[in-house]
């Protein structure tokens, strides 16, 4: 077995991602703690890290709150609750560019081959990071910025879902045995782990398991 | 005046890269706690951007200690006190492409123009995130990860120093007003901030003002 780097937030994304990258790889998950504010998203992380046996998960601390500019990381930018056009003030800056190169760093010690993120460009085309030319982008990068690159082995960076809808990813968790009520989305849940329902996060993923004909698994707050 | 954010080690290419800049922004530094063995740096990028009069100096922890796999990060593998061939062990994995996605990150919430980081090519070959083509490369990433690459402002990544000897580099630094005595660039220095006189960086360092024509104001550490 080869091995993949996967990064793991704890979402449905990622946990599919690290649950179709397990059926061909030995996996090493990361996850970050980045002062956002569902933390307990990493709780959701470590379940779904250790129902999907992989060999380490690694938690990095890293203080992207420090900039602000993000209703995920700054108290001070509400989380909307409904669609709104362009980039979404849940954007992080840069945050993706800055998990890969953590990822990226990592492959170089473990001599991984892959690195896997669950990025999806349909659902969330709103976030520049999170799109096709992005993911190139970084691989020309990657091949460039380590001794892996220079030496010809390099690693390839992968965004399975990059193209597919929401259905079509709890389609294939499913199918690639995901417990998607392990599974944290919401952008506001609260202590108990139990999602909001209002927030842009919380609706692309209840649509999601109503197009792919599935029932949801999630457990929301009781209504006020 | 425009703000660009420069990346400050606290040693002698960084300090350059910040005085160059400071002629023409106004600059904000950002340097990183990673771990490193000789933390005795931090003290050295506090005192340089203060003597330059940066706007806003920024220290961001970052666990790179957690990959091991460079001698300035991991204790168990020895700085070596001769020149070696092909990627030196103190090497950091994807060290200046964290560094760049964590300055990238700050550009976006401070609508900076540029961002400048001291890395040459020259006297560095061996890393391969030094040279011309990385920085290259991480200029498409950042026009492709951010906010501002999409809406067209973008971010210039400059690495004024790439193609320098560092007797040019310490020309344009003395030029600039730069007080290399504030400046540390050992791998190994004592917690008076003394220079080992012996590492890779001590002796290019050295070397740098024999061929300026400089009289060396390092300190050194006395002979044992």
């Amino acid at each position: 077995m080869t091995r993949a780097i996967v990064l793991l937030s704890g979402g449905l994304d990622s946990a599919t991602t690290l649950a179709l990258a397990a059926q061909r790889f030995d996996c090493y998950a990361m996850s970050f703690d980045y002062g956002q504010r569902h933390g307990v998203e990493l709780d959701a992380a470590r379940r779904v890290a250790a129902e999907l046996g992989v060999v380490e998960h690694r938690i990095v601390e890293i203080d992207l709150a420090a900039f602000g500019g993000s209703a995920l990381t700054d108290p001070t930018i509400a989380v909307p609750e409904s669609a709104t056009e362009g980039i979404p003030v849940t954007y992080v800056p840069a945050r993706n560019a800055i998990m890969l190169a953590f990822a990226l760093g990592w492959s170089e010690v473990l001599e991984a081959q892959e690195i896997h993120i669950g990025v999806n460009a349909v659902d969330y085309s709103g976030y520049p990071d999170c799109r096709p030319e992005f993911i190139a982008a970084f691989q020309v990068l990657a091949n460039l910025a380590t001794k892996a690159g220079v030496e010809g082995r390099g690693c390839t960076i992968r965004a399975p879902l990059v193209q597919m809808s929401k259905a079509d990813i709890i389609r294939a968790g499913i199918a690639a045995g995901v417990d998607y009520s392990m599974t944290l989305s919401c952008y506001q849940p609260d202590r108990l782990l139990r999602a909001c329902g209002r927030c842009d996060a919380c609706r692309i993923r209840a649509a999601g398991f109503a197009d792919a004909g599935v029932a949801d698994p999630t457990r929301y707050q009781p209504a006020e």
